[in-house]
């Protein structure tokens, strides 16, 4: 399983599909071959394996994969068929599908006779594929919400003048995360104020392989001549300001994952309304005081209804600090600002349940 | 040299002396005696070292002193005259002693025929020394600026309550730093709203064996029945605004080091004066919004005005973080906000510059 794993890491990080790995043993535990999911369209991981092993091979064989073979229709036809048909003796997975039409593939397999194995290296498989997961069992996708601000959290200065608050270090992390991200939200008000390209640049400003959607949330056009009107995969715009609505559309465009970039408005609103997976806060070492806060009001009146978080990393990019949090964990489960479904996530879900289509 | 900052640093840390430390060494090289400063009215370190060598024996031989020998009458008389009567033949220092009326003692021994030799290990001297150094060049104390905030930089919820925005080990780690500063500074706001004890405390609330100075900045008066006022050190009431007249005024206690622990009024107009040498903020992960913010008006109207820090250390506390930063050093010296001395700095450094005057 934990070959698989790291088969499941070769495939594409960002895109409409879930990265995962397969191997197939025989009957006495030799790796007879291995296999990975290369993107939305292409064969899933554990078929990719089999066409690799010549027939007769494949009967009582195992195999090995980190996510519960689906028992759909989709580009590829359902897996835990084609297992069965191939007379696999032993399916051995990690987690289980959590899509509406994908799931009941291990069900499926049992009652064809296939021994089924389920769980092994669970807590790994699903920290691997959590956004994907996230966004399958919501409706919505996995939200980071990332902003910079002085050590005292403001954005800018009084006058609003912000240029440079964190370095050339901090910045390139910026873009990086751009390209670890289906897409980019912003608001309104940040494309009229700094007329970013949200396009995912390089050291030298060259444009990285992956780009994510651009998508823009709010009622105010986006001028004609915005520099976001060029980038390379179009611009989508998100007009009102329902944001599970919002959430639900960029689903609907094949988007699991967003990289929320602002401004204090929307990420505001995405923390009040508890939609936040992740946040990415880049701490300048400055202090600027002054109104310009770069949260504004997140919906807690005492302190007893704070948005507790966990830090899972601090890490120093040049002068500054990123600090990543996540909602803070019970023991029981997440609170009440971790993995809110959007109302119609199930419907969502029904629409979108494919872990392969475009 | 290095033994000798070792010695310097058992010492008490806190007190109105420098921490200073010396070896006397036999014509050959071979350690006579060695000695530390414990604290005011005490020997200064060099004659500590001294007194434990028969007279006969510091003929000719080599003192290693971490500051240079002072050259006036405290409590304990001129050093470089007592290095001169001994014989001593050579004296080596790191750092020149900034003291109006201390220093001179290089010249004093030199002009007596001693070989003289300063600079050794001047930088970890220096930094090693650094809050007593400030406060005798610019004449006010070493000021530490210490805040609690939300990863967004609010001190309290929108209603003001804040209990326990950071946890234990944060919490405990405030208690230190208060027995290793001379004073505790905050406004009569704080007094108001929290009724702080302002005490040095352990874990199991026990009074640690430092305890600080605590002073009041503001012109309401502090009620009979504060906490403050059933402080250890008694109760230093500093009316007015004036932080200048304020920092002189705990100098002349003694004082060469203050913790400000708020709130954001007082805070937020050192850093505007550019009166802080050390800030400490202790960020809780935690998401508030809201007007709270920990600092308020700084002075900053646009970005080039900013207080520009250098993240010394980062720190995790339990779930919380503290990051440590200084006023940005730039190449050619410190920037406008560091170590700016008092306007009468002089004067009062005349009035205070034994550093071992009570
Ligand atoms: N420090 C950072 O990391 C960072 C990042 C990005 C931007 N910024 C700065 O932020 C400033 C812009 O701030 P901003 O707050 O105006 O930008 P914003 O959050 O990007 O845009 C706010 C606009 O979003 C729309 N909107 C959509 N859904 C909403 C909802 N649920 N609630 C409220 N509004 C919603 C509204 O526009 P309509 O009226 O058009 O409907 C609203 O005016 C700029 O100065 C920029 O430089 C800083
Ligand atoms: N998060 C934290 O780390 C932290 C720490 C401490 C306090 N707090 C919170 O802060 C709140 C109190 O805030 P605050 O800002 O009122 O407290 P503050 O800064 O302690 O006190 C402000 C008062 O200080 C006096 N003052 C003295 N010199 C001044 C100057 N140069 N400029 C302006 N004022 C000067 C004024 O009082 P007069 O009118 O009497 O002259 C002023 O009203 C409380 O809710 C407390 O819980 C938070």
């Amino acid at each position: 399983m934990r070959r698989a794993l790291e088969l499941a890491a070769l495939g594409p990080a960002v895109g409409d599909h879930a990265r995962v790995g397969a191997v197939i043993l025989s009957p006495t535990g030799d790796v007879l071959a291995e296999g990975w999911h290369k993107g939305a369209g292409t064969p899933h991981a554990e078929v990719d394996a089999m066409a690799k092993v010549p027939t007769e091979q494949l009967r009582g064989a195992t195999a090995v994969v980190t996510l519960e073979p689906c028992n759909h229709v989709g580009r590829t036809g359902p897996c835990a068929l084609a297992l069965i048909e191939a007379g696999i003796g032993r399916v051995v997975y990690a987690v289980d599908d959590p899509g509406e039409q994908a799931r009941g593939g291990a069900d499926r397999l049992r009652a064809a006779g296939v021994d089924v194995v389920s769980g092994v290296l669970a807590d790994e498989a699903e920290a691997f594929l959590e956004r994907w997961l996230l966004s399958v069992r919501t409706g919505r996708p996995w939200v980071t919400v990332k902003w910079a601000s002085s050590l005292d959290g403001r954005a800018a200065a009084a006058d609003g003048t912000s240029k440079w608050i964190t370095g050339a270090a901090a910045r390139q992390h910026v873009h990086e995360q751009r390209a670890a991200h289906d897409a980019i939200l912003v608001g309104t008000g940040t494309v009229l104020a700094d007329d970013p390209s949200l396009t995912a640049r390089g050291d030298a400003g060259e444009l990285l392989a992956d780009q994510p959607l651009p998508a823009v949330l709010g009622d105010r056009p986006v001028p004609d001549d915005a520099a976001v009107r060029r980038h390379p995969r179009g611009l989508l715009a998100l007009p009102g300001h329902d944001l599970d609505a919002a959430l639900r559309t960029l689903r609907g465009h094949g988007v699991h994952s967003v990289l929320v970039e602002g401004g204090p408005t929307v990420a505001s609103a995405l923390i009040a309304a508890g939609l936040v997976d992740e946040v990415l806060v880049y701490l300048a070492p400055v202090l600027l005081g002054g109104p310009r806060v770069a949260i504004g009001d997140v919906g807690v009146g005492s302190i007893g209804g704070r948005h507790q978080l966990d830090v899972t990393s601090t890490t120093t990019l040049g002068p500054d600090l990123l600090v990543r949090a996540r909602p803070h964990r019970t023991r029981t489960g997440t609170d009440r600002s971790a993995h809110r479904a959007t109302p119609t996530g199930a419907a969502a879900d029904q629409a979108q349940n494919d872990r392969s289509t475009p």
